[in-house]
């Protein structure tokens, strides 16, 4: 496995991998894996050739007060499970070898970056879809695959990625759960022990969603009564958002679902924020 | 000659290209090709194998109340010019292949779009920054030639490959003059008579500038003094700017110039704004 730290070195070697007629699977992350990001290496070995795991606790995506700078980090733990994962490549750039002096370019997808965490998080999308457009372009995977936990992000850079007509084929990965149903998430560890025990209920109001959409529930009141129930009983969260929006364009349905919906939520503990979702009626589930 | 219509044949025509060994040259225009536009194809020739050409009068840089409708297009004698200067490949889509339904993502170079042009034209360096990003993903350039008349824009876009990491490289191409000075642009057609006979003294009053800088002369104020004095005989233009700014930067130099920086000014006449500029002291002419 190799560790290549400067966009100049990770483009030669994207070079010579594409040269030698071989594909490359990316998997871009902060680091601090979990097995959330064994199933997106796993998948992105199934996908391509070479497997390129990029590192990468991006400030850009951070707003002031957020937790940038005590996101847990632990390289050495990284390298070895992406090692015995049969990672071939980790990218792991620093900040200013991203984005050196002078830097000032931004991307931007207007419209998915405004609303669900976007409300909450204004600038996250714009850094989210900036460092991804630079990987892109150093990496040069044909895969990048992302996980399903963060639909809206994954929406974002599949549209990126259409709107900039780049080369590359988006995968989500359905969300990797604990045994109780909680959405692996490197912020997990925020969680106090009673934190914990409550955010079971997060996932389990997906279930009942889903339970009521086979019991041919319809009706975003209905459903979203029944979910918001299950919600009040992590006493200790605050809700940020629970809604069903249309996908990709994330548009806000308002009374009965008819097609492809995505019921996605955020709730805000005494330090993590936790989001989760599941896709609601007639869409194909993540390959 | 190929005329190419659609993104997904030019990605592919690049694509055989690049696999057969080639390189590509491509020059990005509005069409109404003039002398100034074949210069840069001739530059393009001296740098690769296969030259591209790509006409789009590109609709997110014109502003609401800009010259969008009426710039002038004339494809057929666009395609005669371009085949008789040896160009391979004319790609020429229209707004709906470029900004498909649901488009929306932008590009921005924060900083160097908001001076010069930027105050008079806030959303156009957006609009070059975006389009350039789509057409060098489609195109697959080694080098993209740009006019150095537009030298915000060549600067901006240069950023912008430097930012997102891009595989080409940006050359600018010195501006091609009319016999009396004035550098060459599609939209001198909007000039009327005695309005062209005015327009000289914008190169007029480089050519004073540089000579004062000959001259040992390095105070801004007494170099924009002359400049000016030269302007004001173009008494049916409005002056819109006259600055002196740094490269690569374009901060504003306030005494004295002291390293390499553009002289750079926007004219507006009736319908026509017409733009100028020339590089001062210690700068490499663009090569």
């Amino acid at each position: 496995m190799k560790i290549i730290k400067t966009p100049q070195e990770m483009k030669r070697e994207a070079d010579r991998i594409r040269a030698a007629g071989k594909s490359i699977g990316f998997v871009p992350t902060m680091g601090y894996l979990h097995a959330g990001h064994m199933a997106l290496l796993d998948r992105a070995r199934k996908l391509s050739d070479v497997i390129v795991l990029s590192i990468f606790v991006n400030p850009t995506q951070f707003a002031a007060g957020e937790d940038l700078e005590c996101y847990p980090r632990d390289f050495e733990r990284d390298e070895r499970l992406a090692k015995e994962r049969g990672t071939d490549i980790i990218y792991y750039p620093d900040a200013k070898s991203m984005y050196p002096d002078g830097f000032q370019t931004e991307v931007q997808v207007t419209h998915l970056q405004k609303v669900m965490c976007g409300i909450d998080r204004p600038i996250h999308f714009k850094g989210v879809a900036t460092v991804c457009a630079k990987l892109f372009n150093i990496v040069k995977p044909h895969y990048a695959v992302f996980g399903a936990k963060d639909y809206q992000q994954y929406l974002v850079v599949d549209r990126m990625v259409q709107d900039m007509n780049m080369d590359l084929e988006v995968v989500p990965e359905e969300t990797f759960r604990e045994p109780d149903g909680l959405a692996m998430s490197s912020r997990n560890v925020y969680l106090t022990t009673e934190e914990r025990r409550q955010a079971v209920h997060l996932s389990k109001s997906l279930k009942d969603a889903r339970e009521m959409v086979e019991r041919d529930i319809r009706s975003v009141d209905v459903i979203l009564d029944g979910v918001k129930k299950e919600l009040q009983k992590a006493s200790l969260a605050k809700l940020d958002y629970v809604e069903i929006r249309s996908i990709p364009d994330l548009k806000l349905i308002e009374k009965n679902i008819a097609g492809p919906s995505l019921l996605a939520m955020a709730m805000k503990f005494s330090v993590a924020r936790l989001i989760d979702n599941t896709v609601l009626l007639g869409h194909k589930k993540p390959r």
